[in-house]
């Protein structure tokens, strides 16, 4: 079966909420370890205005502290607009990723922007990206439901989807902004994305687990031709505040499914597992990824007591 | 789309590990309120000797306080042996679960018998239940694999099925009992039943989530040709002193995706989800089911701040 590819977002969605303000160098701690673990695309961190994120207000640091990836490492860093890239730029960053809604209420709170000047704000950052070399990707936000005007139409994401790679951008992330998708849905986008003639290896899903069914949608993606996913290690992010409000696939059980499937991901599972029992320590709560948890509990043992009936 | 049939096991299989012993009226409750939601079919104790599992040594006084189940509802309860179908033959029972495992560590840990004293045993106790007017289920567990010996040959897991079926168990529940499988498995085991001849409408899944991957795990099923999935309410169950030791697919994540989906599951999601905040509270502790927590949040409100960028 083809190999996936996973984009580790944990640096930058998986913290962006939390509410303890992690010091830089438990961030750059973390990348080295995603590294380790064998990942090749991390989002390190977001190149916003730094009073939007507080947690990420050290990017600048972050990335000096990085420096050059290893060989065949990307780093990539989020990039709202033209002052984003710019950062990104001389911070000699050569992997940028835009953001845009395909709903426009959520881009509007997102980016104080309409869609429409959001695409139109797009093809020039992108264009300008592309032609200084970089690699870009874009976000498209809320591609299969909004969580203040519902319903999304799927013909609107492909229309997009075309749009933004026309612009330039190497890869499109669909992402499930607060987790309202179901696998249907996901291959009925991803079909249409084909018929559409878009590549679908420049596709990748970006899927969170608000309410459970992040990897059942990955499985959907996978099955309709999708092979890049992103997750987060643990699967940390959402909002601490907001119980539900929840992160990424987590990374560990995306590994787990897709390695014992017989799809190689290059990352190492037990080391993932042992990021997700660092976060955890970190950020000093727990994080909802499963199979960080199991190797916690392996580590602990809990044996079947004889004679118990657990059928 | 094919409705779905969830055969809910909080009582039982969610609750008997758990440490803080809930009053039998808490369990009562509990059931009656799993009933309001809609659910058929609700294993609701379980009738090993008492001393065996301490949450659940009150199965006859639960028994008596629920009474006959209200029309079109099944009660059912987990028995070990032929002592337990007396038990529930006592109680007026209808509706009783019968159990082994696929593998013989586990079967042996868990019954103190070997597989084959098992099924030899399992061949009167289903065929005295079922000539007395009972349905019987069988559990079949470690069906994708065994915690101490590993992987489980599928063939193995067809003939123990279509044995148990000859013994005239009415369903067949194959355990994920430490959740290990993944959905490419799931899905051979459902193609080599169905080219076995066996009748898939006679077979459930009850699907741990001990990696994450449970609910994938339920869609493949699907997918398969599998329409009844056991579930617990917020994924209680496993092991509290062991992260990890996961429950069941979380009922309010599998009627979320089930029903977005198009498939009738005769449930209600909401009710569901408030059972879950229900249980978290008289078991004080978080659940890992995600849509009693995101209901949580809904109601608690976590708009996304203006501005702040959250691709």
């Amino acid at each position: 079966m083809d190999p996936v590819r996973i984009y580790e977002v944990t640096p930058r969605d998986g913290l962006q909420n939390e509410a303890s303000i992690l010091p830089t160098s438990a961030k750059v701690r973390l990348v080295e370890q995603l590294v380790a673990a064998g990942h090749k695309d991390i989002e390190v961190t977001s190149l916003v205005k730094p009073n939007w994120i507080p947690q990420l207000s050290d990017a600048n640091a972050v990335l000096t502290a990085l420096r050059q990836p290893p060989d065949g490492v990307r780093y990539w860093a989020l990039i709202p607009n033209r002052r984003g890239l710019d950062r990104a730029m001389d911070c000699g960053l050569g992997h940028v990723a835009t953001f845009l809604s395909a709903s426009d209420t959520h881009n509007r709170k997102n980016l104080n922007r309409t869609r429409r000047e959001s695409l139109s704000n797009l093809q020039r950052v992108v264009g300008d990206a592309v032609n200084a070399g970089l690699s870009v990707r874009a976000y498209l936000s809320t591609a299969f439901g909004c969580p203040y005007e519902g319903a999304v139409h799927p013909q609107r994401v492909v229309d997009m989807v075309m749009q933004l790679r026309s612009f330039g951008a190497q890869e499109i992330a669909l992402g499930d902004t607060t987790g309202m998708a179901v696998p249907t849905q996901v291959r009925d986008i991803v079909d249409r994305l084909s018929r559409a003639g878009v590549d679908l290896g420049a596709i990748a899903l970006h899927m969170h687990d608000t309410r459970g069914t992040a990897l059942a949608n990955v499985l959907a993606g996978y099955e309709g031709g999708i092979r890049t996913f992103d997750a987060a290690t643990a699967g940390v992010g959402g909002c601490p505040y907001a119980p539900g409000a929840a992160g990424n696939a987590a990374t560990e059980d995306l590994i787990y499914m897709f390695t014992k499937m017989g799809c190689e991901t290059g990352v190492d599972l037990t080391k993932t597992a042992e990021i997700g029992v660092f976060l955890a320590n970190v950020l000093n709560r727990d994080l909802p990824g499963r199979y960080h948890q199991f190797h916690t509990g392996r580590l602990a043992s809990c044996p079947i007591p004889s004679g118990e009936a657990t059928a």
